[in-house]
């Protein structure tokens, strides 16, 4: 085979859009050769677990999947009954972005809420947590915020730390989607521990594809007596690698050093980049603080389309004009420069 | 990170002990850098599609997911109805080895049949296929064999024929498990279509992880009339990797040549001069025809675990101290001969 | 066993709180003693077929469920494959009752929509009906009303008509969650068919039990095209009666007469006596047209438990002092001016 | 609505195509009129809770549902996790005749084993019981009893303490589907209690339907440690009836007195009366023990269908020809005396 695609070339459509970091694809060279027993009974799982302890405490258990749809749903099924239900914002991926995956397949009622930022505070959770014990209601049983959320924001340690708390006086327990929680912690200057086991999270889905990993997420479960199941349910939801030296090999890569942190502040800094330079363009409005990798804008009808000839990049609302330019680990200043022209070029045409 | 392992270890438990063909780790490389567009949309994955049609007709489509679970039960549920039941014999992968991931996540149910060999003949179909019209029965709706089984034998041409017409007339559809087709198809000495298309599959689950891939299997449509809903549903059972353009370049390195083939002729080359080695010690007996790369042989109570010391496999049926060794496109002539004279100073001591 | 309760006293909880309507009662005698064939190949289900036709048209097929729950799930899974969604308002039953029993045995995916009364439009159904062809969004298949609404209202025939078209213009079937649909007939005077099928409804959970009946629900279909697997899935999801007769014995004398019609009649005549006896009160605000057999009502904080010792009915909204008087087929006058006696009495100390 | 069937016509079909026994009609008279609260806070079910008590211990848990499939898979799926499997004989109801009820609507995997005669075994479950600790098998949590068996034969008191004894070594709990309970203590001449409670059953599906009632089934749970989330789960599992007073009022009059006994003593001694008459008849052989209220027999070719001009009944298999006849509370020595003379006829025309 031979390179089909033009390897200079970035977008700005998604941070999975990107490939491998160049340390990660080393890594998974350094795994391959000889025999490593399947199913995560190898070398690499294991140093893996002591590279998760080391960041989230002692007692954090990781256990690698193979995307975050599974993670999600792996993690949500452990924490609740078969009747329990997952309070979340209504612009939860798990709630508009998988398909059902959480509903079909992990048997979760989702109890969404409007927010304007993606961010769950206790008075919004409020709204959904209620009627425990009434049987023809599904239990609210965990709550899940997303770090960084949909929308480019990132919840403070205070904010995770009330929502969390709220959650636990209720009796529910609280996910974490973390997809891009290595952007949240480069954002608020903070170690990943902060940002879950110390202010209360239960249980995260821990995001490496998305910070240059090939394919590969976590559950890591913060605390054990939160959740149950994962070893069998991991397998019943087909999210058990056979190989898995691969994923956990490229996961002690990320984390064993500071790589998923460059990464990280590299995509976040793009972001802000990107943000200054076309935020006094006429006809561009930033709708939403860019805390992290993403900036949301709103354009001019017909602006967006014109635009995407130059470099991709998603609609977030056709119906408002909303768009998400998204940076990754690859991004570069020129990327971005380029991409600025661009949008300076087409709104002034 | 730096190597874990010994890179010059081989075992005979799985060939998913085995890493990556050094081709394949190649080909992710080459695939890397740029971006691409996410969940298959890449140029990678168009070019699979070619390279299927190459294989296995003109007709045929692929669809890259993470697992062999998950292959199979996506590629099941497309081709029944939400009442179906799968016809498969008792020791199929999807009846033992899924922790229920066919009946709790796909919602199908399996009716098994009891085989010597793992294989599955129109007369043995007949005990389940039966029932049609009947609301209290789960009704037969696909037909799925396993190819080579999981006893190392593998069907013939005119086996699997018989069963897919069988199946036809009788208005189900037929499923073939391929996690090892391609140690079929080095056994038969035929090509992929032959062993397919050509005698009336209609849904194979292609196998890439236990011939030499990272990670990653195909569900492969043959005929499309008999199949629905699995780009939904791919998506649904968590399978869609985002950065899917590294499944398909394994998976055109592994097609687009003869890689696929060599590395299936070594490894059954390997498993037959095991069995050679082994056949004629005192002690050993071989309990199934040597088709593929795995042999299948009786032990005297306690022997297993003394040739465990020198590497590692899987009981088979600890009452009947059957045992399999599993040789992989990386087991070397010395691995075997080595692992041959273990067995035998064992039963002779 | 002698009877347990006062046979004389009638709350205002639920029209589920009633017993069976005395002509019910006698068709149930009427349709006991000798054999018949189980599962509904009796006379009697053979007489409903006829007796739904006269009703819905000729092409209407009836299958009698257990319960309400039972008949959402069944017909919304017959109306969409495992990748669709329903669209439904807020408040639909389906969305807040049922215990996630459409997720989570359906495996249907809700899309749910904020109304001021209960019923959906057009606009509203808008906000929800897009992403046909994206594998990651749950593809809206079927748009589920509820008539009357949750709330008490009633849909017109042509709002209903306005709705179905707009479904079928975007490729949509739609199902009517039809417990209370004798209230809506009587409340419009329309017949079922003006009520379904001449505004296009495709399928309709069509209630008994709130309407007399000791229990029983039909699944009818209306547009066979919109339905598939019905007979198979009333099993799989356990709700196929095995002395079938009797769900359909009572569905025969609900409707081959007028008693549907007498017994909504009488219940939506005492909620509007209810209405017109409490309007008027200070401190009782009706929040919702009375258009069927329920007044909504606010109240001042603590009216609502000092009302209950008089007879028994829900809170609707806590949070706002909304309440639920719901009246059935044996509701006296006398008990509603009871209870607007009580009602007042409470107010005004 | 008026009689539409011959109300002195018995057939031998199933004991579900007799109707409601006259008591039983008598009571729902009796529980009706007034309101009650729905859904299972009423004075009928209440009363039940402690007519429960009085036969299976003051520990014992009613939980009234609608039909035999709806207990069966509720109580399974409370003894189980997500990852659970039921061991259970080939030819138990749940693995034959829900058509996969209990794994697509409760998730459960089914162990299950040939038998002569319907009946497990220590021995028997054995095959099935083992790999806990594997993710890759369902884990065995749960033994399924049928007591009588579809077969129509009963265990001892002896044999089921043997299999609940073994079952609880093993750290799996026991549930007996005991639709035909009460035929196998008439059988016996023991309570229901020594039958369940008192050899170690952990959770029972009692059935009403086949002995007399209208409608309705009892999930009873005789050790609350072993089973959980009942009240929620029968609401999701659409089980939840909501005039449930009237399903309740039948089981407190067949249980209550002795009329649960009396009318499986009158069935099982009509099979008995059935099976002496055919013994001895040239061609008949009866080829199970006739312990409850089914005959099994093997007749020669094409006599099945000349009887069932008679009188209806099933075949058990047309491969060898094997039939079941089958008596109810309602069957007559004149229906037994004239369907054995038929069967006379046929065979010696």
């Amino acid at each position: 085979m031979t390179t089909l695609h033009d390897i200079h070339k970035h977008e700005f459509g998604s941070d999975n859009y990107a490939g491998v970091h160049p340390e990660v694809l080393t890594a998974l060279a350094e795994a391959n050769g000889g025999h490593q027993v399947a199913y995560g009974r190898d070398a690499y799982t294991e140093r893996l677990g002591a590279v998760i302890a080391s960041h989230f405490g002692a007692q954090a258990q990781a256990f690698p999947v193979f995307n975050g749809t599974g993670a999600n749903v792996l993690a949500l099924q452990s924490m609740v009954p078969r009747w329990g239900a997952v309070i979340c914002a209504e612009t939860a991926h798990i709630a508009t972005d998988e398909n059902g995956a959480p509903e079909r397949v992990g048997g979760l009622k989702l109890l969404t809420i409007p927010t304007p930022d993606g961010k769950l505070t206790p008075e919004l959770i409020d709204r959904e947590a209620w009627g425990w014990g009434d049987e023809h209601r599904a239990q609210p049983g965990v709550v899940s915020v997303t770090q960084t959320t949909e929308l480019g924001t990132a919840y403070s340690l205070d904010e995770l730390r009330a929502v969390a708390d709220h959650a636990h006086e209720l009796g529910m327990a609280v996910h974490l989607d973390g997809a891009r929680l290595a952007n949240a912690a480069a954002h608020l200057g903070v170690s990943l521990r902060a940002l879950t086991t110390d202010v209360g999270i239960d249980v995260v889905s821990l995001g490496g594809t998305k910070n240059g990993l090939m394919f590969g997420e976590l559950v890591v479960v913060l605390d054990p007596a939160r959740s149950t199941g994962l070893t069998y349910m991991r397998k019943v939801n087909m999210q058990l690698a056979s190989k898995m030296r691969f994923i956990s090999a490229q996961f002690v890569t990320l984390l064993e050093g500071d790589l998923w942190l460059r990464s990280a502040q590299h995509a976040n800094a793009m972001a802000t980049r990107l943000r200054d330079a076309v935020v006094d363009i006429d006809g561009v409005r930033v709708t939403q603080s860019t805390d992290a990798n993403a900036v949301f804008a709103a354009l001019p009808a017909g602006a967006a389309d014109r635009i995407r000839e130059h470099a991709q990049f998603y609609d977030w609302d056709r119906a408002t004009g909303e768009v998400r330019w998204m940076c990754s680990f690859d991004t570069t200043p020129a990327d971005v420069d380029g991409f600025a022209q661009a949008v300076r070029a087409v709104l002034s045409s």
